[in-house]
């Protein structure tokens, strides 16, 4: 019974990372979406109280997905959940390096643990958490690359 | 169970494609290694005959993994043997745009298959069937890049 | 009244490219689609007659768009239709590099001839001829890809 | 008649960007260079009046050039100056990744407008804003990579 | 008698800088390993005089290699000392476009100063100081990618 | 006193081999151009002779450059010449995944050598032989890209 860890900031989860956590179910019995509760060095918009809620309620409709947050090394978080392999998803060329660094790492951490990646479909695969911040700063149309909730979310933050 | 269709050109097989072989079938409860029976297109140094017959022989420590050869789309093998999942190996960045471009053109032609790429370990990252071949053929030694059988293959091919 | 010309070899026209040439007749006044007539270098599926009269069929709905072989360099047939600026699409990284040598090669052969660069839509970003005349060689549905007739003429040359 | 809009931070102009406009110069009618007001995100070192007047001295050589700064999306402003066309420059393969995300993103918005990319001109390729400021911190010739003005204006900041 | 200035943050210095240092060894007579001394634009974790001393100790098997602190223009430096060459590493692909940028840069700062690149061995591809903190600061295994003594700075760094 | 191999198929010789040739023999005490005697496998357009022929005559200049010609694998004849490091020029982001490729096989054959690249001057950034060969084909100049004796042997060989 594979189980997979799909890790990420998911800040807030997009289109893409949904797309993502969709294909991933039906390759494999188990998904365990990991949210990277992230002690400081990076930038977030949402708590990880809200990362969570919003990506388990822009994922209610997979019966085999779970959200949890973690802190800690990703490989850590994966033996405790039994994954034996993560899952990543590729956008662009610069993606690819990047991803292919931290696959290595994580390989060289633990050996039992693969990293599976999948390519970003099509019409998200322009689509970063960033920009859809940056666009929704701006006040720009976020319909097509979020769920309605993640949208409001958005919405909210930047509502006087 | 999930069933994973690994095709390519095996020209011949080398240690970076055992190596997302031995990968691939701790992911999948089944691989069918798929080798390409090229009409014409691509020049190869080995008949369809014996690729298939040299990498059966450097598979056949994996129980659960199969090689057949095939002609026509990758799309329509991966039906007929049940696969959900093709799997590709990613050694660099040039590969990823090629890889990219093949996995979107075969879920355009059949959405129920996704391709899964893993990332090839470290010490083949280099390496590639033509860089072998090149290398044999200049009398190098090429005993860590591919198993005892096909080292011997490619040498009976440069012997007068 | 700029004028822009739109070089390939179109071996043959399909979607991709019907995108690009509609974007650039919304940029120029006028566009030149040229065709080019390839003395032996490159293997070609089509004559460089059935790649004009493909280009024109898919490009008849576009009143500023014109379409003409031709041969020897592309700044030279710049010169000789009053164009200012060349245009390309651009579908992926590896693209970028050989389009960017390409017009830098010919602002260095004609300093007064600019090549413009437009992305190529997300839907056909990983659509070449290439991919096009494999998939179609092999019997896979191309329809979305290139215009009917388009694709009744690829069916023709395969057919016995 | 048609406009185009060229958008950036400028901070500050460089010859790289003085060749863009210029060459956008001979292929629209009007450009609009439009200078972002950044609300906070980015750390620049010229305020926003600063770069717009930078700007206008270093382009006013170009009669149908305009200099203006400007808040919000970019594609909101390219509306209200009714431009067609976004042009940016493309210096390296990495900058095409980011430029193609963020022309993508610029279609969604607003479908009516175009990016047009030009390839820098190779003695400016490797130049951008960032080494600019860097080599001038540390008191380094900048002479050939900006105008008189700019350099002065760089020397001024570093000045006790 | 070639002199070779090897330049970099060395934050702190891990196997893959040692490794290019040793490899550059043997092809000039002379290395001087030169640590930024950075006024404040990068976050380090270690100051100047700890990086300056890692490096010491871990190059000190290396006896034609010296190590000292800088400030200001690489080239400067590399004149001072009587290097007729940068020495780097080059890692991955999106490592290279960066390190061309610097080369030609400062190439037109000081042409009588050459840029020579090595490719960073395999087992060193993925590495870098921030993925090596990263893993520190996480509790993950480092003592494949440095050496003891920088373990064991790192460790005292997230001591309590 | 170290030893370079520069290898190549130099097919024909163009600035952008001289500029390497020229900075390298600045770097190391004796620089051997080894043009390889490709057995067949390649498509060149002067013999082996014709090409050495005309890399002695364009790198005459140069006291410590020595031109042969060469079959084989390329870390035999750096044995063979005493070479402690091949020498190789990186143009643009597709030849450095291309090169690192062939270093690092080159280091699996002779751990030995090491290959130093230099990054090719911006003015020769986007030049090859096979677009040398192409442009003179058609007739374009290509009096900037190399010496005049090459301009003549590819004049010559397009003369009737």
């Amino acid at each position: 019974m594979p189980v997979a860890l799909y890790p990420g900031s998911f800040d807030p989860i997009h289109n893409g990372h949904i797309d993502i956590a969709e294909r991933a179910a039906r390759l494999f019995d188990w998904i365990v979406v990991a949210v990277y509760d992230s002690p400081s060095s990076k930038r977030l918009l949402f708590t990880t109280e809200q990362r969570v809620d919003l990506a388990r309620q822009a994922l209610q409709h997979l019966p085999t997905v779970q959200v949890i947050p973690y802190r800690g090394l990703t490989v850590d978080i994966a033996h405790q959940v039994g994954a034996s392999a993560l899952v990543r998803g590729l956008r662009a060329t610069s993606d690819y390096e990047y991803e292919a660094q931290l696959a290595l790492t994580n390989r060289a951490l633990a050996p039992d643990i693969d990293t599976v990646m999948l390519i970003t479909s099509l019409q998200y695969a322009y689509l970063s958490a960033s920009i859809l911040k940056e666009v929704a700063a701006l006040g720009g149309d976020i319909s097509h690359w979020a769920p309605p909730l993640v949208v409001q979310a958005l919405l909210n933050l930047h509502r006087p």
